[in-house]
């Protein structure tokens, strides 16, 4: 942490501004971007931010502020009121203030904003006064006593939106009005008391008529926001972590409900979803910032603007554009801004980094290269691995889906929010889609909802993908979900959802709970019928299309050259290899396709299941003496050869390393009394001495038993049969002109003598099968130039591997093992304390998900350095499914490997990691 | 390894010697010390000695011989040729030798002898006409074939000395000779033919008459059997490694069996048993040294050697009691030698370091000391921890003992050969005493037999104890047993021992298989009874009677007055300190009164078993939120005070290190349906409720899961109860007086935030204690000074060890998990490969019992430094099982502990340990 600041309140606005945009850590995305917007001149209401520092002394100092911090506040209101020549609370002429929170990261919808401070019985009138808007006055008041009740108060005292809701409600039905804006002046006012008296039954105390006690209390719900479990959730899911606190932003009022040239505003200057290079947003009319983010009105599109009945919008619209233009012109990125219009002059509220889809994120970063504005290293470090992830979602299978719409089940039509395509059965609350993907973790669910808040986001997280009928492309439902990359179709507005009978009405269409409904996330279609699923089939994505199947029409797709054009990018700048884990040929050439350079891992266990291979392998296990041992194994060779044969055609020119057997022989054994009977009939021995058998293979804790190198050293007979099928397979591959480069890899090695006495007997066998294949055929010789290696999954053999490396060509770091000793957790028990841990801040995430380079980093540092003093040019790879986990492939290149591998589907993200490792070090 | 020699051969005697003694892991033991005898001028029959490295290369190169050596063995060969002026294999006066081997450490019997080489049909001839004596000449020849055949030959072959010894009984049944030397010299050349049949019929080829063949194939023999199993196993037994081979000594044969002024013997400096200083042996008339040491035929007494007839053995007498007394001075410790007479002549053939009981080996050291041949230094590193474990070791009941022999039970008197005392099942094998203790882990067995040899190693090992009817303090029973620190009876000549009907016969009194007798191995005396079992019960040693009981008779008992002696000097010596592991107040107080100064392991989970505690344990686990959770623990709040209160009263003045709850709940509960029934039955919930939480607690690799801090940080309530306990009880004991150190320990710790997380509640908890405490009793305040620290036995707190000791007081090595984690093994598992892995060297021992310092050790080390590069004033400890163990307290001490922690018996080893790591330095 750096030292400690004095300085807690920065000033912007009205040509003072202190702040700059590369002071987010300090000062929150928020406020570092209305200081930069000061800075280039762009309009911004002016105000001060009160930094993430004095959050984070907040948090930890009981809700005490750091010492001098509320005398800075003093004085930068004070500055605020000679600069705009009002005062807080006057009046006359009162100074209304907003408060909002803003962190380094960007967390829609899960901090807390009060609007129109400063209001009270007093000020409201000298806010009449002075605007001459009677309406707008008490409007503005009821708004505020709403929300400072709600949002300041209500965490302590349960003080609900709801409670003041139903008031209004109430005095619409009393006054017959049809909307809000129907309610009058002195039924507004009427409104205020009542709301005053809601506040004083839920909170136990009068509204606070003094604004510098609401401005603290403010500032302290804004800090106090940080820690609320809905926050910490979403930071956990997003795994956001290394920040302070947030910011708060006080900053003068400006509003959009000033009548009819006032409105308030969002937009990008690129589309989120698409990417496609059009400014696009939606405003409402006569309306403050808090109607368009709730999604409670469907706004208006910034297009439309122009076409508004006063010509002052054509003004407007054109200044937004051009603004919007500056702004990403000057971050060099697509923004995401908020804006409000009073009475005519448009004010910017906000700008930022805008969230987007991969597609969004992929096309905006290859459009921006062409237009000049970043360069590709640029371009590459902007996308995250989960963007070109998105690239690789199934959509709908075209046929099924075009046939769909022939039927004319696309009953509805909404907002392309989210990504990918979706079908499941429709649930009407996140807690029934938590649930459901509780009992069932295969559940597909649909949450359907009208618009979401931050509460949802768990139920969100666990549905197929989010449908609402209400709000827009920056609706919370929309922005979480582009977040995370989960399809969502946002604001179909046709959709009359009852959560009371979990119900959706079409027109005269009933989609009932419990129903399949499908979701197109790039068109914003809603696939639906009346009283019956419709559960579209998805299909590849254009780049699994083209990539993996060849097809022609997806290698023409827009998508496809997206991706391509990245991973080529990519591929100049990394220079660690990435390879693949396959144990299939199938698989093997996928993965090629994909860009992997080789196999990084090939499991043989799988191979030991298939069909009556089991038999041999369970005579195996039941044999009595070596003899029989060897002769049940060997039943494998002409199977296990086959295998390898398929993958080294796959892999023609390109390594492929092969682990021996892995795993403990129980996992090849029947534990129920019907298998072992079945067993015992199959192979012709009694049950008795298959059940023994099996009770002798138990172990107490068999992660830490006989598997691995420990198995082969027992049996080495299971190593000759292994070796000598990958190489004669070698060899028959070889004679047909392919090049293979088999990697013999021994699993779980701890000392330098279990390697040694495995490696010996595997050259031996290895140079042995060669001198015999080309013994029996004497025309062409084959030459197989075959490496024997070890993974470094042992703790252990990191403090040896300089020993170990003397025998060992290479290193294949399998850090799924080696964190779970590391760690000393089991991967299959530590359920049970993991989640606790991670909800404690015991560990920032799943150790397992992205390597921990704090701690088993360091071993892996160890393994490698000690191993090269050894043998410089020792390989070294990682194959454990780190080895397709963005940071996690960072750590790996600064650490020196010279290839990661994983599975099939994440070589281009790798391949992505492995470039931003290399441009990363170039930044630093 | 050293650099490759080229010199292979090395010469000693007449005045030509090459070697030294220093040169022991060159030219073996017998070899160095040969040379050294011939340097210092004690007469040996010359010869020259084949290297180690020889051995080392002929076993790894196929058995060839390193380039050059064998002309080197031809060159030594005509050398001793021209000294002796005769030649191998000369029908007028041949040059006859012998060849033994011997390595750097004296490994009795295992490795194999030949003598006599170099007769031949015509070579016989000329030795007879040399030597004037006809039935020497064919008894030697007689003997050689045999030899030859059984020790050269047998291994390939399955020849065994057993053909041979049926054609001599054949041979003597018909010519009715009695015993051997009954057979004349042509009844002896007849033999010789016979033998020579015998001979070519196991092994297919003709008896080789070519003496340089016999010579070629005796090397061949005695390199290749350092790898036969049984060298292994007695290697493995004793934990002998890092010795390249065995070195082959080739040397003059000289005759003990020429007649009545020849024989043999065999002798000790002092007395091996009991370290008296006396000159100690035994030697026959007229035979060759293989019938002493293979304890066939039960030699005399060297004093009793002036008493023989011929007035020579009188000056023989006087001249090796020099000889034993030069040798003693100039090695300053007790010899081990043999000799030979012949017709008049001594020569010395062996000397070495004389294998001793604990006993033996601490007063000789004390004695030593005490008459200026060596200094308390020297004395200290000589005695090893077996050695001083041994004057531990119980006896018989002196009352029992005494009874016993009042009503005449010991029916029988042999050599005290082995230590303590043993009471056991009589059995008549090697293979029947392993088959029992495999059988019942508990099972007390004592092995009889007329004599051993190294085949039975593995039956002895599982004995109690070992009798044996023919034999003195030199044969193999006795040598082995002394080595172990077992008890032992040789060389009982009142037992008949008849394998077939399995009993023992003493005059009328018969013992039969199965039944119990008991073995003093101090006095010799064989307590049994007709038919009946005599099963004497023993007591604690003088040593353990004095300082655990303090009864007055141990305090004057010599045993004990040495033992006291020992460790005084260890503590002058030795820098580390050594700790106990104690869960009791009566172990705390043993482990204090053998020196311990702390307690650096109290298990805090066995207090959880006792009574009804178990009940509350239950209920805790049962608990459905965190208040039942509360309750239910804090009912164990008073018996876990009490517990420490009892701890700290023994530990007054002494640091007490407490470690929080460890194992895995589901230990605590029934895992079989009738112990849940009844554990339903008790806390009065449903069978199917316990059944369910007993399934939610199973986990599939339970070492590595909801264990440790692990359970502490779910269920915080616990952590907060035993803090309580052990701060109330350090208040409540500080306030009559007693000075109290607890420090807190925090077990499985692998993360600084989980240590952090822990260390908080531990210090508020125990904090707030402290103010309760003193606000409720106002007199007088106490103060109590605890820390809290942290077990590191996770590889990754190694790694951060520098975070975690920011908070950590100190750090205590859990080896034992350390181990597991390290290498990945299960402790509970590892016993289907371990000793695999020894067999196949792939380990040099079971990590568990000797600290692994290559790889563990690095991981303790890191963790050492890096934790006090974050508090360089951190207090480091070991608690694993390792710290009672000599070479793993070494390690500690080099690594810069401050002290290790071992079970209270274990505390003088460790002690011993700590002081000659402290020599070991000073040495190199």
């Amino acid at each position: 942490m750096a030292k400690k600041r004095s300085k807690h309140v920065y000033f912007f606005g009205g040509g003072m501004t202190e702040g700059r945009a590369d002071m987010k850590p300090l000062l929150g995305g928020k406020g570092a971007n209305l200081a930069e917007m000061g800075n280039i001149g762009v309009p911004v209401p002016p105000g001060f931010t009160i930094t993430t520092e004095a959050c984070d002394y907040y948090s930890k100092h009981d809700k005490n502020y750091p010492p001098g911090a509320m005398d800075q506040v003093k004085k930068a209101l004070a500055k605020l009121e000679r600069l705009m020549g009002k005062k807080l609370g006057d009046s006359n002429d009162p100074l209304l203030v907003s408060v909002r929170s803003g962190a380094a990261v960007s967390m829609p919808g899960m901090m807390d904003t009060v609007l129109n401070l400063g209001l009270n019985d007093e000020s409201v009138l000298g806010f009449i006064h002075k605007t001459g808007n009677e309406r707008t006055g008490w409007d503005s008041y009821r708004r505020f006593i709403n929300m400072f009740g709600d949002v300041v108060m209500g965490p302590g005292t349960g003080l609900k939106h709801e409670h003041f809701e139903e008031e209004l409600g109430e005095m619409k039905k009393k006054y017959k009005a049809k909307v809000d804006t129907d309610l009058s002046a002195e039924q507004l006012k009427e409104l205020c008391v009542i709301y005053k008296k809601v506040y004083k039954e839920h909170v136990g105390k009068k509204f606070p008529e003094d604004p510098m006690e609401q401005l603290r209390h403010s500032i302290d719900a804004v800090f106090g926001s940080w820690d609320t479990p809905r926050a910490v959730k979403y930071r956990q899911l997003n795994k956001i972590t290394g920040l302070l606190g947030t910011a708060v932003n006080v900053q003068v009022m400006v509003f959009g409900n000033m009548g009819e040239i006032s409105g308030t505003g969002v937009g990008f200057t690129r589309n989120p979803a698409t990417g496609a290079r059009e400014p696009m947003g939606e405003y409402l009319v006569n309306a403050q910032g808090e109607d368009v983010v709730a999604g409670i009105r469907t706004p208006s599109h910034i297009e439309d603007m122009p076409k508004e009945r006063n010509p002052v919008w054509r003004n407007v619209h054109k200044q937004l554009l051009g603004i919007m233009k500056k702004l990403e012109k000057h971050y060099k990125d697509m923004q995401d801004v908020e804006f409000t219009i009073q009475e005519g002059e448009l004010f910017m509220l906000q700008t930022r980094t805008g969230k987007r889809t991969g597609l969004a994120a992929t096309t905006v970063a290859c459009d921006m290269v062409d237009e000049g504005l970043i360069r590709p290293a640029e371009a590459i470090s902007r996308i995250e691995g989960d963007h070109l992830n998105q690239l690789l979602f199934p959509i709908f299978d075209p046929k099924e889906e075009s046939a769909a719409k022939k039927k004319g089940l696309d009953k509805a039509y909404g907002l392309p929010a989210g990504p990918g395509a979706a079908a499941g059965k429709v649930v009407f609350s996140a807690d029934d889609a938590e649930a459901a993907a509780n009992r069932d973790e295969g559940a597909r669910v649909i949450l359907v909802r009208r618009d979401t808040s931050p509460e949802d986001v768990g139920g969100m997280w666990a549905a197929q993908g989010i449908l609402t009928s209400t709000g827009g492309m920056t609706s919370h439902a929309a922005v979480v979900a582009r977040g995370w990359g989960k399809c969502c179709v946002a604001g179909a507005g046709d959709l009359n959802i009852d959560y009371k009978r979990k119900q959706i009405a079409i027109g005269s269409i009933v989609i009932k709970e419990g129903q399949y409904i499908s979701l197109n996330g790039a068109t914003g279609a809603v696939y639906c019928e009346d009283k019956k699923g419709v559960d579209i089939p998805t299909t590849a994505s254009p780049v699994v299309a083209a990539v993996v199947h060849g097809a022609a029409w997806a290698k023409k797709h827009a998508i496809f050259k997206i991706y391509h054009r990245i991973s080529d990018w990519a591929d100049q700048f990394r220079k660690i290899g990435v390879r693949t884990n396959a144990d299939t040929p199938k698989d093997a050439a996928a993965a090629r396709a994909f860009g992997a350079e080789g196999i990084g891992l090939t499991r043989t266990e799988h191979m030991f299941f298939e069909g009556d291979r089991i038999l041999a392998v369970r005579q195996f296990i039941l044999a009595e003496n070596t003899d029989e041992r060897r002769k049940a194994i060997n039943k494998l060779l002409p199977y296990q050869r086959k295998d390898f044969e398929g993958i080294f055609k796959a892999m023609d020119g390109l390594p492929v390393t092969i682990r021996l057997l892995d795993p403990p022989l129980h996992e090849f054994v029947p534990h129920d009394a019907a298998g072992q009977k079945e067993m015992a009939r199959v192979l012709g021995v009694s049950q008795k001495k298959v059940a023994d058998r099996v009770k002798a293979l138990h172990e107490f804790n068999p992660m830490r038993g006989h598997r691995g190198c420990r198995l082969s050293i027992t049996y080495p007979e299971l190593c000759v049969m292994q070796t000598r099928a990958i190489i004669e397979a070698a060899c028959n591959v070889a004679k047909k002109g392919i090049r293979v480069l088999p990697e013999i890899m021994v699993p779980l090695a701890g000392t330098k003598a279990e390697f040694d006495y495995l490696e010996q007997i595997i050259r031996q066998t290895a140079d042995n099968t060669i001198k015999q294949k080309n013994s029996r055929a004497r025309k062409k010789k084959v030459k197989v130039k075959y490496t024997v290696g070890t993974m470094i999954e042992i703790p252990r053999a990191c403090t040896v591997a300089d020993k170990i490396a003397e025998k060992a060509e290479f290193f294949s770091f399998g850090t799924n093992d080696l964190t779970q000793m590391g760690y000393g957790y089991s991967r299959d028990d530590a359920g049970v304390f993991l989640p606790d841990y991670i909800d404690k801040k015991i560990l920032p995430g799943d150790p397992f998900e992205t390597l921990d380079q704090e701690g088993i980093g360091q071993l892996v540092e160890m393994g490698i350095s000690k191993g090269r003093t050894t043998r410089p040019d020792l390989k070294v790879g990682i194959c454990g499914e780190h080895g397709g986990e963005p940071s996690s492939v960072k750590f790996c290149h600064r650490a020196g490997m010279n290839y990661v591998s994983c599975s099939p589907y994440r070589v281009p993200i790798a391949r992505l990691a492995a470039a931003q490792a290399v441009i990363d070090e170039s930044k630093n």
